[in-house]
């Protein structure tokens, strides 16, 4: 009984927390509830149960399985479903005409020949990647409708008869999802996506911010710090959901601060600079991790001057990425002589600086033996930051570009 | 008319790549249409259409949306299907008898309540990330079997009918996709997961032993290398797939090599570690390509015994990768002294070397004063290698542990 309570507080706390990390799912949930219930309402009514019969249930199924989260994959799987419908249902009209045409013998072999055929065809058509990325529930209910029409043994009048029905039930069902999911607080994939990549963004800024003051000031109280550095890790294994944002996102129409042919694709461009940034970060993380648990008694000495150019380099490229984060968000171009350019070019004469120092360092290497091997250490973080900056005047132009 | 011709023999040229990159998906496409034509043969003969009525649609229908590439996902999906059906027609049947009792006034209003409860509810259990990755679809047919049954106008004894048509049609679609999928050339998601994960790793081994070569010795002649070279980069993306077999393949029943409860849950463990490895290597990757480019006129010149410790350390920890994914496809424990663990050592050995020729090296300054930049370049190697065969022991600790 124990067991169970604690099990049913955890429960709450799960969906309490999964609340609160974004509150537009309860709205959403709620969002689907009205759309059935509506629709449900709708199917209550006498006068319409007279109408469509037991196709009405088309409409219930219909909303059940189009309302989706965004504005933008609604949409999408409504549009899918109904052109699909449409088009598998006329074809299927046309073959099951023609397969009655042939005698009684024939008929059946026939209409089994041509589910087959499309069948087979049309799953293999859903192994295109673009198909599949955009069209892939609209091939599968192509299928469905085929063959579910061509097999039916109805006559030929009350095919169309039915035809028509589930056309109005599924237009009526996919409306009723759809004005609901556009007119009660709307969740815009283009937005979703817009913000994400701008955070993303963000979160690298951050990281290479606050990554001087924890490594090389003050690796004892640094372990809360530690952890705020550890945002950027949800950057890494963005793709897959960025690629489906933008699918949805081409469906949605002009919304906000957005036009209806928006250029999505500049985001999927971004994105992966921003993971390949990503990378860097994660290699530089995880060599340094590496290192101060090895060093952790004698403190990385690598010269203050040396240190001091690290720090610059890596909290003005992080400066500079957090200007094109904001400059992505308002979406307006920085006058000349602000935004990210004169950061950039700091960090740029940072790493110079680092660089004539280190030539410097070399000479100075006559006078104590000790510090050669912990040269390593700048070394990389250099190697990665210069990267970095390239990625990042990189990013500005695309980001100009839009 | 050109441009049609065009068209249509690139998208013939598509079909043939996509059909010889994997044959299996033209199996699974003709293993669509054979189980899509046995339902409908099944619906076409009229004892059985007379039994069932138009409710034999329901058996077509599961056919074309339970059956998906893998065997674990059509498993999945059809017990999702058959259990939520069955718990939603109850719970339905329940919702529909209880507002029965209370009179004609009531009975559409608290249908309704239900209705937006039940829907609303399970949507938000929709977004919990456990229930998403293996009963999403189960619960979005439970939302659609309540709905429909509780709404619809039919007397409690005409509802039990239905119910009983549809679980057994529903049962007959899912049979009939099952045994099709399962018996004609599986295609099993754990296999496949086995495969990609073992192949990830040997794909890393493939750079590291190929990178010594490429970048020190022959920068000229290396173009079509350096292009084999670029293999790791497909892994660096694998998170979702990754994630969905292993849902897949949690499924299956046992087959092959594999036991029913084969520990699938490792895999992801081992696929974290290789991404890791994989984003240090896309740094050192960009970082020398990048170097490459500014020092094309002067080569690099590191001293050959650095060079050759560079490049031990990286073809043996190559080796060591490829023993392990060996070690993997054959699932044997090597015999000690063989497998993976000498070419640890010896990288570790190299590593060591290079260290010691970094120490020399500085006393060596005194002499020539120019090499003194160019000391980042195997700096920069020497962190990440090192990383990679941290990671590297790591990953042989998981495999033994299967």
């Amino acid at each position: 009984f124990e067991k169970l309570k604690n099990w049913v507080v955890e429960i709450a706390m799960k969906t309490k927390k999964l609340g609160e990390d974004d509150p537009r799912r309860i709205v959403h949930s709620l969002k689907v509830g009205l759309a059935v219930s509506l629709v449900s309402l709708f199917y209550n009514f006498d006068f319409v149960y007279d109408g469509f019969g037991s196709s009405a249930m088309w409409a219930v199924l219909t909303v059940v399985v189009v309302f989706e989260f965004s504005v933008g994959a609604t949409l999408g799987r409504g549009l899918n479903r109904g052109l699909a419908t449409f088009l598998a249902g006329a074809l299927g009209f046309g073959a099951h005409h023609l397969a009655n045409l042939s005698g009684d013998k024939v008929q059946p072999i026939l209409l089994t020949l041509f589910v087959f055929l499309l069948a087979a065809c049309v799953t293999f058509i859903r192994f295109f990647p673009r198909m599949k990325a955009r069209y892939d529930y609209g091939l599968l209910i192509f299928i469905l409708t085929f063959c579910m029409i061509s097999v039916s043994g109805y006559r030929d009048e009350e095919i169309l008869e039915m035809a028509h029905k589930r056309v109005s039930t599924i237009l009526i069902g996919g409306l009723t999802a759809l004005s609901v999911c556009i007119l009660i607080c709307p969740v815009w994939a283009g937005d979703d996506l817009h913000n994400s990549v701008a955070n993303n963004i963000e979160k690298l800024g951050n990281f290479l911010e606050g990554f001087g003051n924890v490594y090389f000031k003050k690796s004892e109280d640094g372990e809360s710090n530690k952890a705020v550095l550890q945002g950027y890790k949800s950057v890494l294994n963005l793709k897959q959901s960025e690629e489906s944002q933008v699918n949805f996102a081409r469906w949605e129409p002009r919304h906000g601060k957005f036009r209806f042919r928006h250029p999505w694709k500049h985001y999927l461009t971004v994105g992966t600079l921003t993971r390949q940034c990503a990378y860097r970060i994660d290699a530089l993380n995880g060599y340094i991790q590496s290192e101060i648990q090895a060093l952790l008694q004698a403190p990385l000495e690598i010269g203050s001057e040396m240190e001091e150019a690290c720090m610059k380099m890596s909290s003005e490229s992080g400066k500079a990425l957090k200007e094109l984060a904001a400059t992505m968000r308002t979406m307006t171009l920085p006058c000349s002589g602000g935004g990210a350019a004169p950061h950039i070019a700091k960090s740029r004469l940072a790493a110079k600086s680092l660089k004539s120092l280190l030539k410097l360092k070399t000479g100075l290497m006559l006078e104590d033996n000790t510090s050669d091997l912990l040269n390593l250490v700048p070394a990389a973080t250099v190697a990665s930051l210069l990267v970095d900056v390239v990625c990042c005047t990189e990013k500005i132009d695309k980001a100009i570009e839009e």
